[in-house]
């Protein structure tokens, strides 16, 4: 019933392969990786319809653009990340900035975390509501302050004196996240009665409860002078209560980058990437377990994951430029760039569902 | 230059035997461990006096007693690290609830993490400014709620539900804290005069501002029935800024337990092991590369944390009941308690220096 979606833009590589033949740079292998998510488990193929799939795909898209801009120029995987996720954070269809679900309280709580691969130096913010580009703060945090993990009106406060850009929280009301967050709210009141009664939980809501759950953005990268990186941005839970944190901002679960190994950002149901540790768990594998980016992936979302009760899915990039992109919900919003050395055509894949 | 200290208290390892001799527990193997941290980094020898090392001693020993209780009865190895940390956090000498040192706005942010090897379980809380046991609340998120991580007003509001004891702010006040507070102020300031100046930086000043930075409990421990569970709680860093989270609360870094390899809770500078995911590298070069836990945890405290720039130190018991409490910096207030089988003596030994 799986459909596989390969979608292969020769007339954008075209384009790509154009403008990277205008550029000569000696010092670097011309090798280079993007992968990027829009969140997994949300989606629903049978109300997805074609324009909606051109929509989120086009969306995908334009990020990818941004950072191939970068990357083939001989930029960071630093900062191909880091604009990468801001282009997906800007974008509202995806749940990270703009188009970030709602707390329980009806407001938006923002989680970001960015991490260099060559220093394992790595930022996070957690918790805020002010921050348009909580990717930009996160990297404002690795590289400005002292410290790995800020959260609340504290990483406000940090992040409007680096001036980053501060908004009104008002900026991230989307009605389609407010009626997801009506929609959540409804159903924890038919949970609470079914509870109350006893009654067999039906599937079609828990379903739905899913797919309002989660969400998230992120990139990983592989730059031509060999380093890794990866970001990871979200708006959480819909429906999120007591100031809940996931797994984007925990530097090692959602979001890892390490030369020796591996960029990872993760997707999904983040308490059960929290409880595995997630990105580290792939890294190590790979880093002492002598497996396979895929074995290690792949066995810990689709085996390991599952097992535990959660669901979801990531993105990863090894040092050698192998990439992996499992998920065991129904879709993920994902895509590649990658181009193999200097001269090479760019590939490119973007798409939905299996 | 440093001195060992090894106390071995054969009059409470007498009395512990007599209360062990009459429980009769077929079920277990009567094997056990415990270990508990009071903080590394935070000590300097010149200034110890007989009398306040043995007020830190027996501080870790009413910690000891009460985990040892609960253990020796057969009781889990989560109860023995909640009562045992829950003590620690209760003495004001430790960096922990009573006792937690200050932020630079001259408030008490709390943060604390639990996990169940077994099931591999996990709760933590972060900022959260009235609860008198961060521990206790960490254990209800845990296992009362479906989220691994609260932070701030929303995790207060989350254990005041529980029922869990809420105390007003005042409550953690200690005058030696506040005086901490005011030497880290004057110090940043001179830190800023210097920076100004262009002025070398002055070593003694540097170790003064190291020693209030950091302080942390925390207990691992494996039980009768072959459980490993891990917790810690900390005040964080002492004058921190922006909401800044540190290691302690992140599942992974701080805090991990897996059945499979180990129990273990860090206490140091919170950056650079949550840069490193300091227990779930630990517990994956066990796993997968097949490391003892002294060579995986002395490779992590005594090489790669000190490499990055890091220090402090950590406590830990792995599946079969070896132990490691390694650290790179002047002292960590530390301590064990070991049984062999049943019918074996009790072996306990509390330390500071090295």
């Amino acid at each position: 019933m799986r459909i596989l979606f390969i979608i292969l833009f020769t007339v954008c590589s075209s384009t790509l392969l154009a403008q990277q033949a205008t550029v000569s740079n000696k010092t670097n292998t011309g090798k280079y990786v993007l992968v990027i998510h829009g969140g997994a488990g949300t989606l629903n193929k049978s109300q997805f319809t074609p324009a909606l799939e051109a929509k989120y795909k086009s969306g995908l898209d334009s990020a990818l653009v941004v950072g191939n801009a970068i990357l083939e120029k001989g930029g960071t995987a630093l900062d191909a990340v880091e604009a990468t996720v801001k282009v997906l954070e800007n974008n509202p269809l995806f749940n990270a900035g703009k188009g970030a679900v709602f707390t329980n309280e009806g407001i938006n709580e923002l989680d970001a975390a960015i991490m260099d691969g060559k220093t394992l130096a790595a930022g996070s913010i957690a918790g805020v509501r002010t921050i348009k580009n909580p990717i930009t703060a996160a990297r404002a945090v690795m590289e400005k302050s002292e410290h790995v993990l800020l959260s609340g009106r504290g990483a406000e406060a940090f992040a409007a004196m680096q001036g980053i850009e501060i908004v009104d929280p008002s900026y991230f009301y989307t009605p389609e996240r407010w009626k997801g967050l009506l929609r959540a709210k409804e159903r924890d009141s038919i949970d609470q009665l079914k509870k109350a009664s006893q009654t067999a939980y039906n599937d079609e809501i828990d379903e739905q409860r899913r797919k309002d759950k989660y969400g998230t953005v992120g990139a990983v990268a592989l730059d031509t002078h060999g380093n890794l990186a990866a970001a990871t941005s979200t708006g959480g839970m819909t429906n999120k209560k007591w100031g809940r944190i996931g797994d984007a901002p925990i530097i090692g679960s959602g979001t890892y980058a390490n030369n020796k190994t591996v960029a990872i950002s993760c997707t999904g149901w983040g308490e059960y990437f929290l409880r595995l540790v997630m990105a580290k768990s792939i890294s190590d594998r790979m880093e002492f377990g002598g497996q396979s980016l895929t074995l290690a992936s792949e066995t810990l979302v689709m085996k390991e994951l599952p097992a535990l009760g959660g669901d979801g899915g990531l993105i990863a990039v090894d040092k050698n430029g192998n990439i992996a992109l499992p998920f065991c919900t129904e879709g993920m919003y994902r895509g590649f760039i990658k181009k193999e050395r200097q001269g090479a055509a760019v590939v490119k894949d973007i798409l939905i569902f299996k």
